[in-house]
């Protein structure tokens, strides 16, 4: 509710705003962030160890009992890894049935390449900064993988097996943030950018959510950022640190790099241009639904909690199925194709949902999980129209599904935590009173939400400046390096794909290929 | 056998039957069968309690090696939960590419829909209906999943992860059921009818077989219907309950809605239209096959039934790999493009061995998999010339491969059983002699076969009735809720597609695009 | 390095042959081959049982942590087998992709029909000779899988488990096959040749390796080949037998068949044609990514060695990142299009690094498997030219990718082995001392470089020329069983797709298709 009302009254704050002065409130938006990181920098003193995830195992196990269930966690992570990893290509088929077919061969390239450099820098630094201890805001053990312990601390699963699931979130998060530049980013830029990303921003800010000592997942313990609160910021799957550092990030790029050329907005009389591939986007929105299952469930580390990993798979079924529904809906009311059934949309929409119930899956019920999805298909859909009505470029929706509904679904905690369920481990879940989570609507206090908040929009302001300061770096540089590729690559022949990349995406009619003496004559259909 | 040789007595039967006197037969068909199922309904009086899955454990396990053991039944289920739900990825593939263009985003959007509704109707209601106890026809429990227990009874897996596992198994009967009325269903008529099935006609009716007093569950059974039988029916993984659900109410409906526009059969000098993209179609195929691993050796349930899990996973490869030869052969020989390879017989041929051996696959030997699927595969072929010479258009073969091969399915296991294998359970296979299920070429006698097909048609006749009654009445509506879109919705330019979703497939040629100043002159294609 | 070297002295040896000639020396080089084979054969005598695999357990378990273990194993392989298996879907949309149009449903059909061979005959003969008993050069009991024990020895897998688990391998191994015949393969030919291939030679020479007495298995053990070299031949997940198998098979059907008609090599003034559509390919080169997470980890056949399968999976992913970025450093310097961010090479490039790390995966570090994987995107880059400057026709680089780079990653163990691991078992990793394998970089002697290169190359020659002599022979049949197809077959409407299999991949534009009265007019296209 509240991520809804904020967004509308954004909506009229920035009524009339043109591109410029939008990019100059950002200007000083960011540089206040970047101040107001300086000091809760300062607030934090004494990194701690790991706080939330401590679990009160009172049962004694032997050593074949302990051998078996880290097996089992293990296999459960690394399934859960490869079902991450396939998001890829959900996530590269949504990309490309919803871009334009001239920048096709382009966000192909991109996700390969980010894919690829995400492999070596997170094995050389990010999952250092990101899961090692440090202090509170960064990690500085474990870089290459060296000296770390063989299991995760807290897990039953080797260190070595914890970092290709974790690498599969850094992927999605780093593929992500390509989606609001799709078009117009020189392919030099993005790789700039890319290591940027992928090797510190989302690994170091990550860090403070995730980390062992992280500043927000030690929040409220004793000693501490915040003690008064008596609450950390809980995101279980990572609404906010995948979904929403992603968004923010790819809304900076978005907005430093301007519209494609040729790009008219609603409010002058034109609007998105249609995906070229529906079936391909459509296709690959149900792969990312696939490997999701992977991304939450996967995310207790456990599977000795059979009740933590059923619930949080029927719950991110649920949301999704809600988050489609009322996209749908709202496309067919209130859409600039009002009286159809928008398939853009209602995809964005089951996407929102999934992003949503990301952070709360674990604690939430049911019926929660179809309301928070419901919402967050209104979200995107309202999202959408911002940004439309602000003029920034956003082909596929990454800025609204990403980074707005990580947002709601970060909140929704506070509201629809049941209060039943308390904390996973990897020997069976822990639901003593002490860690039970319990929301506004189930009435809880409002300490989880103002955690989730506090927790959620610093991520977002974070990310959002230092990408947005990390883009006008970019932007500022000569070409080919410059951010944004040159106007005769999105406009000459063959688009940025020829451009950049020397290919188009399709060859369907052959005869526009030299293979001198192939053909007898042209070619006729008939009925098979 | 049996099912191919009452399939050529139907067709001489229907030989010569204009689609209008077809029409009157299925509804004198429709009147007659209601009133059997009335009659059957009567026959049951006392609905039982779990039947045929009862498990033998004479073990004594310490309590960390149930914990244990129900995780990994638990990962195993969740996890063939996520292979099943990959399979709405293959369907949609599946049924684009054989779709024509022009009906494509109206696929994909039945699709998406169907699974986000799935998703809330299974929850509220259909879950209760098909697994909760109640009488023989119906269960009455467990609505919004309150009062379910921890784990399903006579499993390991929690009732939250049973769930998904479910849930996934509705969305794919669901699916099935558009595959014949692509691309003349208007969007609010799929929109009921959806309701009707995924919320009502499937857990019902799957109650009857699968739920713990369903009436056929626990037939021939003491204090139970026929008794004297003394068997239950089976269906492993559902060739019946799922496929032949989905096909039969897919059936009602393309005979209800008559064919699309301009569809001219065989018979009258024409032929299915060509699917508009085949290699969607044919990797549809093949994620289907892969969703299918989850389908049929996640339905034990139990991973710790090694044997039985790899058997299954064994025959069901064999069986599809039987069927794509065989429906090749066929239509090699016998096919309209004689002489010639055909690949949308092939496709459909290995997903109709798929089909069949889902019921069967625990209980049959290697070989005997190659055997069912291989006669499934001339099924389909045969299904499929019946359909077309009696003017039903089933666009993407629906009928053939999930109905009639389902039935095939299900009767072969009173064929092909070994007599080796028994029930499966959570802690391990129980073939004990009182379990073992023996078909007739093994020397069984017929009463697993009587069984089978008292199942099958029982299921196959009602649904079939009770869907055609719904699809008339929803076929009675105004416009826009009626069944049928309005002729010009079908013929009008960009067809279904842009008459109900506003949106064209593909945009290949993007000079069709408003994009003002963007093309500096034509693309000229050129070797990369 | 040695590959790369021993590649470009190919090169210059080459330089300046034309086909004809190159011909010849194929010729002469298999019967100098066949030769050398049947003097390897007499040199082995005895054949012996399980070497490497054996598994010094000195752990006593109960009954009942036997049986979970096992389970846990199952549920391993099982679902990396499905895995193994979706890669089929990736293999054939990367085909499809990189093929012209009017090849485009042959390579489906291929693929498909391949797959359905490939099970039954698996089931009939292929896992009886690759994985029984027998000599050391062919197993020869378990035929149609009669007599086998519950559980594959020295696994706690059942047989009927792994069998699938090997099916997909064997599958995946046909499948590349088919990748360098593309467009001018009869189908008739095809099945006669994937006979060969499926039936008998990649399971003979698999079990070379693989089966529990196969002379490069067992060699160096008392009483075996080479007792002296005191190392057997090692490929933990078939770089060699799976990969080098096929793309050796590959590179002798496409020398024998000859390029396409129309196909300009490089140095004539042409080069490949551009592949038809790249989104398909990319998606599929993702989906391969995602099944080698089956591929390599599944190969442990074991979940209990945790940081076995986690390092597995974690070198996996390190290596083809490695391979993805060097193959488009490579083809942005030194490519037919420099300067540019070729996307074929970079799919290429990744599927390079997965293929090399296949065979060392378990025993090398991460840094080593960007290394090995990035020496493998050059080796792929290198193997392009040199394909192109022979003037053989390799549509979609099979020959490069899995026979260049399987070579090198086989001897790259012998390389980068660090000496820390030993042999993975159903119950743990047993990494005692006498079990490490340490390669040359890390201090090792040259016994594992010999023993890999003994068995890499013995086995890529071997394969090369028995496959050789049956193109030759299948090549000299009257048409239709000639392996080559008719040249109408490949020039004439719609190519081969049409001439063999009656239907286009494609029908876009249905005013081409008869649907009499279908359309009011001609459709429009509008924005969303």
């Amino acid at each position: 509710m509240k991520a809804i009302l904020t967004k509308y009254n954004l909506f009229s704050a920035f009524r009339g705003l043109t591109p410029e002065k939008w990019g100059q409130g950002a200007t000083i938006l960011a540089g206040k962030m970047i101040g107001l990181m300086l000091v809760l920098a300062a607030m934090i003193t004494i990194p701690g160890l790991l706080g939330t995830k401590a679990h009160a195992a009172a049962e004694v196990y032997t050593a074949h009992e302990t051998s078996m269930m880290n097996s089992i966690d293990t296999v459960w992570t690394l399934v859960a890894a490869f079902l991450v990893f396939a998001m890829q290509a959900g996530f590269v088929m949504l990309e490309v049935g919803f871009a334009r077919k001239r920048e096709t061969v382009n966000v192909l390239m991109e996700c390969i390449f980010d894919t690829c450099l995400c492999g070596i820098l997170f094995y050389a630094v990010g999952y250092a900064f990101m899961f090692s201890t440090g202090n509170g805001f960064i990690g500085y053990h474990w870089f290459f993988l060296q000296g770390t312990p063989d299991l995760y601390p807290g897990t039953g699963v080797p260190v070595i097996a914890h970092w290709i699931f974790q690498y599969a979130f850094a992927d999605t998060c780093s593929t992500i943030v390509s989606g609001a530049m799709i078009g117009r980013t020189g392919f030099r830029g993005d790789i700039l950018y890319s290591i940027g990303i992928t090797g510190f921003i989302y690994p170091i800010i990550g860090h403070w959510a995730w980390g062992p000592d992280g500043w927000l997942a030690t929040m409220g313990t004793a000693g501490h950022f915040f003690t008064s609160l008596g609450q950390g910021f809980r995101d279980f799957a990572g609404s906010t640190v995948v979904h929403t550092i992603g968004g923010m990030a790819s809304l900076a790029g978005a907005i430093v790099l301007g519209p494609r050329i040729g790009r008219i907005f609603a409010r002058d009389g034109g609007g998105m241009p249609p995906g070229h591939n529906l079936p391909m986007a459509a296709v690959g929105g149900f792969i990312l639904w696939f490997g999701w299952y992977g991304f939450n469930p996967g995310s207790t580390l456990s599977a000795m909690d059979i009740i933590g990993i059923g619930r949080v798979a029927t719950n991110t079924t649920l949301a999704a199925c809600g988050g489609g529904f009322t996209a749908m809906v709202a496309a067919l009311w209130w859409g600039s194709t009002r009286g159809k059934f928008d398939l853009a949309f209602t995809v964005n929409g089951f996407l929102a949902g999934l992003v949503a119930i990301t952070c709360p899956c674990y604690w939430v019920s049911p019926l929660g999980a179809i309301l928070i999805g419901g919402v967050a298909g209104f979200v995107v859909f309202a999202g959408v129209k911002v940004l439309e009505y602000m003029r920034i470029d956003d082909p596929i929706g990454a800025v609204p599904v990403h980074g707005f509904c990580g947002i709601w679904g970060t909140l929704s905690l506070g509201l629809f935590a049941t209060g039943e369920f308390g904390i996973t481990g990897p020997y069976g879940a822990d639901n003593s009173a002490a860690n039970l989570v319990k929301g506004l609507f189930y009435g809880g206090d409002a300490s989880i939400l103002k955690a989730q908040a506090l927790g959620t929009f610093t991520i977002a302001i974070a990310v959002f400046a230092i990408t947005w300061a990390m883009m006008k770096v970019i932007m500022a540089l000569p070409h080919p390096w410059k951010l944004r590729v040159e106007a005769h690559g999105e406009t000459g022949p063959g688009g940025l794909d020829m451009f950049d990349h020397g290919a188009e995406a399709y060859v369907l009619d052959e005869e526009d290929v030299d293979l001198t003496g192939l053909f007898e004559k042209k070619t006729t259909k008939v009925i098979a």
